[in-house]
């Protein structure tokens, strides 16, 4: 079998590193240089050559930086004659320009995945996408696992007899529900109403949350205005029992965690570490499960060529 | 200008009739041959050279004869050297395949609008995805027309004062909140439950139903059997004043439109004729609205180069 | 190595079988769903991760139904990380359409060459194409064996000293008379006369056949026909001594093995079972040559990475 | 409609004046350029821009340098904008590399095909290639002439009421047939017998030739060693009453013209100039039918996007 | 012919509006939005469907966000059914990572160029390539233009009688010396040496440049540390007489331009507008010349389908 | 790790040979046949299948001829089933086609990368390509060498101490620098000036090269016509104490070696056997450097998996 090799881009060196204690594999160091002309050059400082390579890289903040240093990352591999080369992306932020639902956008999701092929990525092991059809975005296989199985385990120290998880959107509330019944609970979701002047709000919430004990559950939390909004919703219609709040991407952008942290009522923020938090940003609520166990084991398993789906149930089956 | 050439495959002649009757364009008939060994053998009998060449066929029952048939067809207007090949593509039934929710099954609705690139298609004319990412599946441009106007139109003969549009499942709820919008209706929608015997069965409905008219929404109806499942839950929380199921696409297989038809307190059944439906099948509650004057309105921007997006409202915009 | 895995489609599992207890290894289950709206989903139930994949399935009837599943396997292996994705097609029917004798028609041979690849084929094992030009639609490398062989060894046990082997058309005279200096016989071939009318007939036999022990040998049978009008033209140039039938491919459509059984001149149909023929069509004068230790022992060389070649004489060396 | 621009390599350009003066457009300027370093440059001296570009170059000796040369054409043809690309090649001469008959042979009849696509060619002229299924090695339009039609109106001013048309080999014989019929002839064919020390005779003629007036009718004559042979056998067999010999593809190689002139019996040797015989090769029995008219004609009709097929018979219907 | 529509990303907008005033066509909208996650949306405000589409982005700092910036507008204008689309790319800042000079490293020149390709870039219209042979990294169609025309225009109002173009590097001679043909003068060329310690110094000059009117031709200016190093090596050798400082992109990082400018001896900075100048920076010795109309011309011609090359000298002849 | 296979083309089998002496592996036979139609084919005489295949050719006179046969044979290799294909291209010639100079002229470097790639080609190992950004042309990983080493250690037998390497042009004077510090020389460079009539002449050197060592470098020499216009130049300049002439590629077209070697004050020609000098031709002044040990080290290390540039130094670090 060959030999594996693992990589680290910019955007979370520290998972890597986790990744790699997991795996009992070294991180080989990769070289970003700058040019004064604002260009990238990167150079992976270990050989590659038939080596089995995995590229380490949530596309997250500053994502289009690194986008493309990853994308170098993935063309310096095939020029150095990599034998494989996987892109671990446990943040696929792109994900969510999925659709075209205004004329003449551009369909981020779809590019991303071709602009990745087209660097040279072999495969991808993806985490938690936005939409589930993403994954038929890509031409090359896809691993995609979900983080659902660290939440539940997190939740389940807590007694769930009268707990409904929320979604905050209709959308994403299929997602909800598996979670809901991984954990013995109900599910909820809010609705949406947009207004001629493309005001969006949420106007109603379809389930039973009064004096419940909520979990309100998101793929990803960004500014929180929504999740912000669900709250005051969840409010005027009898208040839970206690709020907390459940994410697998905790972006946490423009003072999101601040503003999360601060609400009284809610008891717990969670999310994982497929996206990095500044330790700055830490507030006393907020719990970072790690998925680095889990993305080691698939690493393991792809490099070994043993099934990744007799590890992690598939969500049909949740 | 290329010269227009429109061609029907064997699935829905009537309906490219149709089409081309609104464009005042002849429909160039089209020779389909089957060998003594069962391969299909296409003849495009117009001229396509430099043409700016159609090819209508949904992807409906027997599904796979007129697949094939379909890229025979894009292979033949290809080697005869058509300017430009579109699929228009009213129903495409693999579109239900876009998600990988067990090991090691095929994606259709991706390996498809592979497969149709490869045979040629150079662009795509959808209507009605069964999820708005499918539009993403394809590398070529789609337009991605909907049915929600010509639903509209029908409903709005009634009075909707006291309307919930009723989704029989999460996953669609968005587009049945979208319908709800464009009739100034309310939304509910029913919530699945999975048991560990591979079971589902709709537990319970969000959202006020009792007593209400309610319109159900689907895209597709097939066997039919989520909708009556949903009726019995919604005639146990309250009968409703009234029952009306809408879809675009009515596939009504193993006798669903029977079995539909014959729930007394179901007063309609309104699909779009993106389906043909077999005249022996039809009931007394059945409406078959017709698309053909949006797909030859969409048909006529194409080949004018004249923004598709201008006629359709997005449903970002409903 | 890496290890083998083989599925079989839903075309010919008798022929699978057989292959897999020949090389001794273990069928993998497959499970073809098809849905309520007609399309169908491939899952290969056992791991494919890094594997050496083979995929067995002729093109035979339903052909579009098995060509479609095949495509769909194709995918399933590709996106469940298969190492390489070899297409065992002991039949491929589309290699009949494989020039261009009208216009705008379609180029099946070629056109379904090129969905395989798209699908994800990585290599092809094919016998008997209806032209060796075949080969060269593909752009993956095609092991192309021939069944000569075993035809031969059947023949082999009767008095060939008075033999000639008969081709129904000049165009496939070139394998007749390969296969006649491979049993020491001599050849002749039926000339056809095309008609103002599109009729065509055989008008003539070139070649010495009167009072001689006929051997007419085409590469598949599926009618009939061709060989029926064959028989009357040898029959009214002064009878042979004897008639056997011989193919590759029996296909034998629409009652086509009971017609030729019922010529009390003919003594013997032999084919082979590269496809399956109906247990209730079955006559006293069949007979079937199995090719599964050939197609076995192609397949256990690829996996090798030894000379196929080596195994089988090439046409050229006949 | 845009412009059309032609130009020639230096395989033919007698022929490509030819045709130019045919369709009544100058033919531009090509300069070819041979460096030091024995590599060549193209440039192409007339705007392409947006141009209906035709390519003009018959893959005759020396083949190679033709070949890059065409090669670079093309390349030249893209960079430089041009907004269609047709290869017209006359003579494929790779065309005869068209199946896999040895271990690990090349297959250049679809490599070639390839390279041309790979190069930048967007469609291809071709006429009388080596079998009809290299069509198929094509990625791109084919529009396939024969010159059957000059070579019919040619022989019609003989009498041909006691005409055999004869194919010197088995593999050709359909294409002999097609002819004979194109004339009211009948047809017979030479079968090869291969021993072994890889020697191959024709060993045998089917069909009636003795006292015949026969036209010996092949698709390329090279070194002219078959027509030779069969030569000797028709004379064996009961001297015909005349001989004359056809081909569309007069290579003559090895002093072949001036052999096959030298046989008393031989009457006329006829081709047509898809390949430039040099003048001090010609003998008094040899015609060369133009086959110009019929290019211009297509080349016109591709240009005007009108149909090809409507011009020439296809062969099915011969 | 089909229309045009230009639209400008956010790296460059007044030059974008100086073309098209030059153009007399209007500029047409672009929206960008950036998402929570930080990932960018495109929308082309302006019917793209069949027009020949133009993109003007030059690749200048903040590179990354440019970049990607750019590849979503090209897939919106493909999404969008754009009939051509043509990137104009003033400043290609990746074609300096041209040449792996380092073992792993990636080859930015090359990979961008397969990036705009597979997001939808149909051809490329560059100005000044680092290396001429950046041309070649594009395997579409570029035109690429070169500002020595506007440079040469600028300088010949000075008396050129004792002027001596000085290239600061000997890789770049080349152009330096096409540069002084344009304009009459002499030519000379720092030397480069570098130290174990992998510090680069200019160690000499060779040509004459003591007491001569001296430019310093660069084609990019960055942190102007080079020409700064030549600056002192020339005072070494003898004061120049005079110096001007001369490039296309005037990147001017880090204070490079004050820096400069603060050099008693310099008399002038001469760039293009290829690369926009802060106005803040601005300084008394600093000229701008502007690129606007030759790109213009250029797109003209290009949307005319008229020859590119006739406009501009080709170097060779220079 | 599958076995190797090594096969020369007809271009130069003696370095062939002598690299499989060096890797201790025997040279496998390749069969070209030339049919009577001037067209090539391959054969490959040893199993390829699954083996990692080596195919030795430097494009060398006739050029055309050799670089169809290379392409024949990665097709060969390819179809028949080899395991990794490695083109081993001493000599690339068409390197020298890395510009768009004049307008609509071919771009031999870029196209015949491509045409190697189409052919099957999966990676590339070259040797002093023209320009370093040539191995940008390739879209498949290349390890590119140079012959500095075996220069360096050619004339470090020699005093020194009184040197400078002159590069005839300016455009390679960067690769004379870096030889120059390889061997502890100054540097110099002729000048070129390009006159209305299109003549070229070196002008002049810049550098000092009065009574010093010369050694004139260059990658190649084709003509010598270059070399022995620097020749005059520097004698003009006041004759060097000695000259050597030094090149990677010694092509010695139309009597160079003859005439360069007739020149009295030229000590010595070195040059590689990356091109073949035919025995003919050598004069007693001709010193050829074998580069086969490190083409063989290359192989090795490529089949081998292990780091290629950690065996040659980057020119980055001479």
């Amino acid at each position: 079998m060959r030999d594996i090799a693992v990589f680290s881009g910019s955007a979370h060196p520290e998972l890597a590193e986790e990744v790699c204690a997991h795996l009992g594999v070294p991180l080989s160091p990769t070289r970003v240089s700058r040019f004064a002309n604002d260009c990238l050059e990167v150079q992976l400082q270990a050989n590659c050559r038939e080596r089995d390579v995995f590229l380490i890289q949530p596309l997250v903040r500053p994502v289009q930086e690194h986008l493309v240093e990853l994308l170098l990352m993935c063309d310096a591999a095939r020029g150095a004659s990599a034998g494989r080369i996987t892109v671990v992306m446990p943040h696929y932020s792109y994900a969510r320009s999925d659709k075209k639902d205004a004329p003449r956008i551009s369909l981020g999701g779809r590019l991303v995945a071709d602009l990745l092929v087209a660097a040279g990525a072999g495969r991808v092991l993806a985490m938690a996408l936005h939409a589930p059809q993403v994954h038929g975005f890509f031409s090359v296989p896809v691993d995609h696992l979900h983080a659902l199985r660290e939440l539940a385990a997190h939740f389940r120290r807590y007694d769930l007899s009268r707990t409904t998880v929320v979604s905050p959107d209709l959308g994403n509330a299929k997602e909800a529900a598996a979670f809901a019944r991984l954990i013995g609970a109900q599910v909820a979701a809010g609705a949406k109403q947009r207004f001629a002047d493309d005001r969006v709000i949420i106007s109603s919430v379809i389930g039973e949350v009064a004096d419940r004990d909520v979990i309100v559950l998101d793929d990803e939390i960004a500014k929180g205005s929504t999740v912000l909004e669900l709250l005051e919703r969840l409010r005027e219609l009898g208040p839970p029992r206690s709020i907390r709040i459940a994410c697998t991407h905790g972006l946490f952008a423009a003072g999101a965690l601040k503003r999360l942290s601060e609400q009284p009522d809610v008891l717990e923020i969670v999310c994982t570490n497929t996206v990095p938090v500044p330790a700055e940003e830490f507030t006393d609520k907020l719990r970072i499960l790690s998925i680095a166990p889990a993305l080691a084991e698939a690493v393991r398993r792809i490099h070994n060529g043993e099934s990744v789906s007799a590890l992690f149930d598939e969500p049909r089956n949740l």
